[in-house]
């Protein structure tokens, strides 16, 4: 019997020759991420103390404050130094603040690589796995063991197989499957199983695109979303200075999956997910129009260079609706100065968008652009939750960079391929 | 006897021949601002209503967001958003938001001009004086009346004359100018009167630092700061497409001064606002190696193009410390786009700043750049009160651009002399 890339990668942590989906394993973490908002300011530095104990291996643990950069508030502030100030009592290798949201800091800054197992404090830490890591989110009860002894326990997944196969069209892009692919398997479709993306469509993708499909991997209750490293993940790592050579990692042709999903590229139109699952999602061209007071790109899922630049394509000599509000935050500093360097940048501010620091702020509603009473936002980010943006009367439109562009200048949701 | 600037605004909006330093007087008010922290939400919006008044002239009226943008909370969300539709509710003309702090938008778009008398609901409405109006800062019951019925009462204010001579050394600004005065004069030695600032030194200056300068003269409890407008005005309002011909407006050679400070422009060195008070003055060589957490470029005091100029001089090529975090936030929109332009905002980021939305934000501590227990901030804003910038155990030093430029590199409060 053939073995799916969750089982090899699983067994080879486990220090096991095989392991099977349903097994129930031991394995050796190679990176432990923790963030600011649920890092070690939530009962991990407490039990840590009480247990007097210590990291296992500092150089192998990363910690990134990104939600409360720029604190917005006393409390955040607070976290944020108890956050770097932890860092530094526990000699703790990597620690990055200020940068961006955690999951994009992790790959610019090479801490995801291929067939590793990653676990991080934040659910859509299932974002590595465009790479082939095997990467996913976890509390911090589940990371408190981590830090302890290196090691956690894991149910090896079933795997779910999504076949995209054909080419985006134009005004297509990685979200629209991503949200696709989310509406056939559902928000609960699968709950601990892995999602393996893979077919010419996925091979064709650059990293940014792949990023975004793999980081909502979570909506679907995934504990990971999979992609076979290949010469483009290669190339990334070559343009980032980042000391890795990808070796192939693929399910073999006889492994077991437990559902496989067949999607045709060239039938998607853009897709929106409506307020307030993230599984409630249709074609844009279904969606009526719909008026909105914010145009939100950014985020881990939709702040990429790609996703400015295809942003920035459509905004180009244009202005944004007067009764909206755009908000840019790219995903990293590093973005933002790529972004700003070729202009892509001055093209949207230009057009009348605000560009914020690279930041998690709004994404979740903790700061930099909430949402009020009544008011509507269409958003590159990952989740429209009831008041995931603000307050419990306001809803969020998930869609693509392309989309939030286009709504942005119309001031309703709107199709994007008008634009182009 | 001759007459000072405030006589002379004062009696034609009075409509008088003359008044005098003294008298109570009723004027008809040229341009009432309201920004979204104190204006219509705070009592205004509900007492129109229980008057059943209308806005004396909508046409007259400025509503400008900018506290409060990004929001940061569903509150301030709530509070933007009532705003917006107040505005639009009472017809008024002219409604910013997202542009960057009021005082500067107030300037870009036009709405302050030489002998204009302008109440706005924000203490730093002084600095309108740049240019010669008499712009000054109001509470919300008097703005209700303001709104109701086109006019106020004031005292005519006594003025003080501050008199500068001598050309800035290079590494000392405008800024240092402010700090300076404010340090002689006293944190309420100009109470309820006017500031003149006058001489050579001024003279010299742009209108980027001339507001600086008249912007902090609240910090001496003065209801006015004034300066003569000139060619270098007029030069301003072209630049901008403002269609204004300044016309001379100056005190009289035998006006009254109720004092005159004579200050040295050669012999000012680089000065700092020590916490917790403005006028805790010392040069920055006094100040020994105080060590920051936090540098912050930024406000209607401190983040115009001619700041982010001189910080970038100070910083192209090289890193700031990494014990510390650079927020830089232009003080609008349009500088934004113009500092974008010319590669100021890119010689900021790639020194390690994070670049922000223009917002008034930190500045007051209400969002983007909060100050957590025990953490010390450089800060080329206005105040640095207990708390200013969030925790009551934090500490605020005020500067010019240059020294938080400097201090940035460093990690600890720097003589900008030393790079430059």
């Amino acid at each position: 019997m053939g073995k799916t890339m969750s089982e090899k990668i699983l067994a080879r942590a486990a220090g096991l020759d095989e392991v099977k989906a349903g097994d129930i394993v031991w394995v050796n973490v190679d990176v432990a991420m923790m963030d600011d908002i649920l890092g070690p300011r939530v009962q991990i530095a407490e039990k840590m103390k009480q247990l007097q104990a210590s990291v296992w291996n500092p150089d192998k643990v990363v910690i990134i404050s990104d939600h409360y950069t720029p604190p917005a508030t006393i409390q955040q502030a607070d976290i944020v130094k108890f956050t770097r100030d932890w860092a530094k009592e526990y000699g703790i290798k990597y620690y990055y603040e200020f940068l961006g949201p955690c999951h994009q800091v992790m790959m610019e800054k090479g801490h995801i690589v291929p067939g590793a197992v990653v676990m991080g404090t934040d659910s859509h830490t299932c974002m590595g796995g465009a790479v082939g890591a095997f990467s996913t989110g976890v509390g911090s009860t589940e990371m408190l063991g981590i830090l302890a002894t290196g090691k956690t326990w894991l149910r090896v997944p079933e795997t779910i197989q999504a076949v995209w196969t054909g080419i985006l069209l134009n005004g297509v892009m990685a979200k629209d499957i991503s949200l696709r692919t989310i509406k056939e398997i559902g928000h609960a479709g699968a709950t601990y199983k892995a999602v393996e993306y893979v077919g010419e469509t996925i091979r064709n993708l650059s990293i940014d695109e792949r990023l975004c499909i793999t980081n909502m991997a979570v909506e679907m209750g995934a504990k990971a979303g999979l992609m076979e490293p290949d010469e483009t993940v290669q190339a990334y790592y070559d343009a980032h200075d980042i000391d890795c050579v990808v070796k192939p990692l693929s399910s073999d042709e006889d492994a077991m999956f437990c559902q496989t999903y067949l999607f045709d590229a060239e039938k998607l139109t853009p897709q929106v997910a409506c307020p307030h699952e993230v599984d409630n999602v249709s074609d844009v061209t279904d969606v009526g129009k719909q008026k909105i007071q914010q145009a939100y790109l950014g985020s881990c899922t939709g702040g990429r260079y790609h996703d400015l630049a295809v942003a920035a394509q459509i905004l180009k000599g244009k202005k944004i609706s007067r009764n909206l509000r755009m908000l840019v935050s790219p995903a990293s500093q590093h973005i933002w100065k790529q972004a700003e360097r070729d202009g892509l940048l001055a093209i949207l501010a230009e057009a009348g968008a605000t560009i914020l620091a690279p930041t998690c702020g709004a994404c979740l509603g903790v700061h930099s652009g909430i949402l009020g009473e009544g008011e509507y936002c269409i958003s590159s980010t990952n989740r429209n939750f009831l008041g995931r943006m603000g307050s419990k009367k306001s809803g969020v439109f998930l869609a693509s960079p392309a989309t939030v562009a286009a709504s942005a200048i119309t001031g309703y949701i709107t199709d994007p391929r008008v634009f182009l």
